[in-house]
């Protein structure tokens, strides 16, 4: 029955519930659903797996057997911890290493030898303490001979006994004295094989499922809380929930050399996503990868076994799994799903490679509260408001990258109760059927290809925006009418790839986003420099190109235009005029020459002559600037914040960087900046969307550069062919 | 005749001018003048001279011949620049090297060989260009074997043919075709002896002067400009103007290793101050300063041979003389004359050690335009609101730390035509000299020891704020009633001197203000943290304590209890509430929670649980914070705007740090915070001032903590006797 799936014309996963067979069945028909799913928290009643629709069944093999779990809490998933940096107040001092953590999520490994996996670090020198010089005991490290007013920390293993999604869902709803569920780690050859058994028997024991829905695989990205469940610490990419003595000392064997502790913990920044990664932990990443890899296919295998699909969550434990490596692609999966609140989220999933199914769980989730902690199912909500919301930004980048299906998880009896809801939702389905209807998944044209180079590169493609959920540039450039891809330093050090038009560089410096040092390296700016020389463009964000080296802190400074200060060149004198260039092509659709950029970088002033100064700020920094480079362009931004004007913005930037903004307005244009439109050559349709909540006059110009009015309501679209018919 | 000087009473120094006798007298009568100066461009007639006043003659040694110098351009004074940076695009490329500097500055130096001394960097990678590899010719260096893309540019030497106050005057004067003066090097052995004789028959024909006014020895600090005569780069306390091949090659024969010109160039930052300072650059200043001393020695001595008095201008060609290094003594100089716009200034001056007279220049200058290039004594100008601006800034410092004598330079016929200003200096002057008489220059009184910690130290006392004229935190500093000292790094490795109470650390980060690496230094966090322990207190303004390490950016965290979030802890979440902590007594005279703080650092959070917020910015960054430590304390300001709120914003947040905020209004103190109050304990006298252009009633409270209502008018101030009375 799973054939419906990919049936080409978009599906919808409805949260069923057990006990409300009419109810789903009623909801199915209004939002065109094809499939049903249980949730954490939810089960289905035979009587509703019997309907003849597609049964998503979620499973987490992590948590699925909790007394297998209990039984071995040597096997409970681990991870390295770092104390709370302590200052030194005398030759000896004790330090309770849990002071910060809750005791409620972990519990401090006593069983591996604490002398072998832990270290001390003297954080004020950098250097690790000798195992002589401290002690463990009852929850304290004592350490001798310390450097008084040294600042000293412990890196320890934990196990974790409450599991993170468990722990997350239990708090949210309030679930009181439910047991906390505990995660077990796959690495443990027993425990592994115990898995793959009890998936045997689950599959058996579940006829009327389809497709399980693994929530995810095994390892979470971390969540790290406080004594007062407050999180102290949450990377979606973060690799910290993988590691264990075992796994610590396999990686030693299979890599040649043994990782730190703090290699891990990273003086307690955890190698956040947004540190530039080092060696360390990028080898680590692979090697946690390769492991699940293994892990997962086992996993997939077993399902395709027993005649079922396999769809994984792409969030909670998908850590390891990696689906924009190549190695995702040998697991077999039929079909991730993301959960998604905006555009960056969309093209997460959808822009994951490989032929596979790909859906996305959509928000609110049918919980009482949000993710902000916000009520949304319950008194003081309003979910309408939220979802329609999430879907003016989700509707814009599916127009560049659709997936195959969409859906909700969690309590339906919550959500029946906000009838408003239920009836936004058949809009809503509606208009994405008709997307799907009439793109037909084929990609909307896109004049240009643009790269995002930052120091994580494809495999962290949209994972990253300054602020969540309304995202700034990145959510812009999700739903930008370009060919987007993003690459990392390695991926250019030998010449930027032929097929891009335009590279964008932004984030704060010091940051993977920006890159950090990887600007010293001479390969990196000549193969910018080359690129551009050329004819392509470059668009520098925030701190693009930024490291301090040979006297400048933006190292493309020749061809972004601009340079910034930090304190160290006050006494150089800044005598380039800084006079607006005016009627700039990038400035056109901007209200002011002071934009909204959101909190931009300062001081930005101009370092050469030829520099285009397109706005400043109040206190004369520049916000905007272009300048010619050879054959190419750069343009500088300090700041972005998300907005009407701001895409536009965005947009004309990358035509003006790639040199061709002669052609902006030619074909499939949209006059008015609260209005888009993406045209589908394959199927000869287009469609122009409302991004605002008030109705809106456009002017749309066609591929063969007719212009045509189209008016709209507030937040709606309409589909046109390419005669220019309504359809 | 020059023993008037001394006499306690406090002297003026008036610009007197040929041909204006009657005017003279006048003048000097009614501004209480004891002395008169030429200027450059004026000159004193014989019947000015010969009328009994003391005579301060201006002599600039190393302008002064300019026949000599004509005559001897292979000793005209060197220095190094460096070209433009240009990035290659092919294998050779052609650098124009004067392209960015004034050829009416600069002429390259085609005499000394440069392959010697000159360098031909590659920026990209830091890499000298072989000698081999590059050639110079007519005013173009040629490089071969460029790698492409990377980014060149030449550290040369040059020779300064038209010397930096000259040229200044010459422009802001509109001198047009009057002959560009050059300077000499005294470092040329042939030309030092030759100013040596000059000195000798100048001196010889000078009867009339009792003082030889230097203006100043030998080398300007750096003002580069650009082909448009704009002022490229500025540094007052520069090294760069004493450079030449010849003091390259001695500095090698003395200090045992050989500079690279980019050790002076600096990859284009010239070793500006704002910079944390190389040992070599250090060596170099200690060098150049070495010279200087035995040079200017001998020309002091030659001065007292003559039967006169020299005194310095603290200004223009300074470098090298160091009058706050100890060796600045040995030259036996009666003593230095600094420009004086603000506060700040006044302290450079009188906090200068040993006892020779110190006098201030006062502003505006009588040009017709001030440094800012605006209208001063000309249509347009206000040279009254302008002069009564300084003031409020110089005469609240002056309380704290009094000089021996004011006055003024430039052209007197100028400033006739402003009555209204000869009528505002009357007033002036009688404040100065009520000054003098009830304080008879002792110190006022001060509770506390402040010291400024920064790379740089007493060397660069007073050197420093972050705008100019109207400074900011050293600005509210110098008027402080505070004993306040400037200290480096080197002065604390070894534990804070007993003597202060309260350790200053600000600037942005990376500069010498802030102190860069020195951080990492545990001697220097040892010292800190073990003072602050011991009941001292550290402030920290802007970025304190600041370098990445150890996972912290504000090393001292923990005293300060907050934390800088640039990028890279984005993930780490901030839980720690942000309460205000109500009725701090830092926050006691702020009008609100979000006083003005200028450009201030952001996004600030308190990162351990005893932080006490005081103040958050519109974005929810901590702007004011303060932490107890051990039985010390830590305050902490995001920035600063010098006004009457902030001064004494800065004011309790020292005598919270110190620990003895209970003290603060019980010994003169005087409410109102446009007022301030300074007691002489040794004369038995005491001021109140208004800072404000408005009437202002103040309570003030004298050593005994008796109260009592002071009436001012605008700007005004009142002296007492410690009954009360006034006087």
């Amino acid at each position: 029955m799973s054939e419906k799936i990919h049936a080409g014309k978009g599906g919808f996963t409805l949260p069923a519930q057990a006990g409300m067979d009419d109810v789903v069945l009623d909801l199915a028909q209004r939002w065109g659903a094809d499939a049903f799913r249980d949730s954490d928290g939810t089960e289905l009643s035979e009587s509703i797996t019997e309907l003849g629709y597609d049964i998503y069944s979620t499973l987490c093999l992590i948590r699925a057997d909790q007394e297998w779990n209990n039984a071995h809490p040597e096997d409970h998933q681990q991870k390295f911890l770092y104390s709370t940096p302590q200052t030194a107040r005398a030759d000896t001092m004790e330090i309770e290493i849990m002071a910060r953590y809750s005791k409620e999520q972990y519990r401090i490994d006593e069983i591996n030898d604490c002398k072998k996996y832990w270290e001390v670090v003297n954080r004020t020198t950098g250097e690790v303490v000798p195992v002589s010089d401290w002690d463990y005991a009852e929850g304290v490290v004592t350490v001798r001979n310390c450097a008084k007013w040294n600042v000293y920390s412990v890196n320890f293993l934990v196990y974790q006994i409450w599991e993170t999604t468990s722990m997350y869902n239990h708090i949210t709803n309030n679930w009181g004295d439910k047991p906390h569920q505990s995660g077990i780690d796959p690495r443990k050859k027993e425990t592994r094989e115990h898995i793959y058994q009890f998936l045997v028997k689950w599959l058996e024991t579940h006829p009327n499922t389809d497709w399980v829905r693994f929530t995810s695989m095994a390892y979470q990205f971390p969540i790290i809380t406080n004594p007062k469940s407050e999180t102290l610490y949450q990377d979606w990419y973060g690799y910290l929930d993988c590691m264990s003595a075992q796994a610590l000392d396999e990686f030693e064997e299979k890599k040649g050399y043994r990782l730190r502790p703090n290699d891990i913990v990273d003086n307690g920044y955890f190698n956040s996503t947004d540190r530039v990664p080092t060696k360390a932990y990028l080898d680590w990443i692979e090697f946690v990868h390769e492991f699940m890899v293994e892990f997962t296919k086992q996993c997939v295998k077993q399902v395709h076994d027993a005649g079922k699909k396999a769809v994984m969550f792409y969030c909670d434990h998908w850590i390891g799994t990696e689906p924009y490596k190549p190695a995702f692609q040998e697991i077999g999966m039929d079909g991730i799903i993301g959960p998604c609140i905006n555009g960056r989220e969309v093209r997460r999933v959808a822009d994951v490679p490989g032929g596979m199914l790909k859906e996305l769980r959509l928000y609110p989730y049918f919980f009482e509260v949000d993710l902000m902690g916000e009520p949304t199912f319950k008194e003081g909500g309003d979910p309408v408001r939220d979802c329609k919301k999430y879907w003016m930004w989700i509707r814009r980048a599916m127009l560049r990258k659709l997936v195959h299906r969409i859906g909700y998880g969690g309590y339906l009896d919550l959500a029946i109760k906000f009838p408003d809801f239920v009836d936004y939702l058949e809009y809503q389905t509606k208009e994405y059927y008709a997307l799907c209807e009439n793109s037909q998944f084929t990609p909307a044209e896109a004049p240009l290809k643009v790269g995002i180079l930052n120091a994580w590169g494809a495999h962290r493609s949209w994972g990253y925006d300054v602020t969540w959920p309304l995202g700034s540039i990145t959510e812009s450039l999700s739903g930008q009418p370009f060919d987007v891809e993003w690459i990392c330093f390695d991926d250019i050090r030998g010449g930027v790839p032929e097929r891009f038009d335009v590279i964008i560089n932004y984030g704060y410096a010091g940051t993977s986003w920006s890159g950090g040092e990887n600007w010293t390296d001479p390969r990196v700016v000549f193969a910018i420099r080359e690129f551009v020389d050329s004819g392509g463009g470059l668009v520098g964000v925030f701190d693009p190109t930024s490291h301090e080296n040979g006297g400048t802190f933006y190292q493309l400074w020749d061809i972004l235009g601009v340079q910034k200060e930090y304190g160290l060149s006050g006494d150089c004198k800044k005598v380039i005029p800084t006079d607006i260039a005016q009627g700039h092509f990038i400035a056109a659709d901007l209200a002011s020459t002071k934009p909204a950029l959101g909190k931009h970088v300062q001081t930005i002033y101009p370092c050469i002559e030829s520099t285009q100064i397109i706005a400043k700020d109040d206190e004369g920094s520049v916000t905007i600037a272009a300048n010619d480079f050879g054959k190419g362009r750069g343009v500088y931004l300090a700041g972005f914040e998300l907005g009407a004007e701001q895409n536009r913005l965005l947009q004309r930037a990358i035509w003006f960087a790639a040199g061709r903004e002669g052609e902006m307005e030619k074909r499939w244009f949209a006059s008015n900046i609260e209005t888009e439109i993406a045209a589908y050559p394959e199927t000869g349709k287009y469609i122009v969307i409302n991004n605002s909540n008030d109705p809106q006059t456009t002017t749309v110009v066609d591929g063969e550069g007719r212009a045509k009015t189209v008016e709209l309501d507030a937040n709606a679209s309409a589909w046109f062919d390419f005669e220019g018919n309504e359809i």
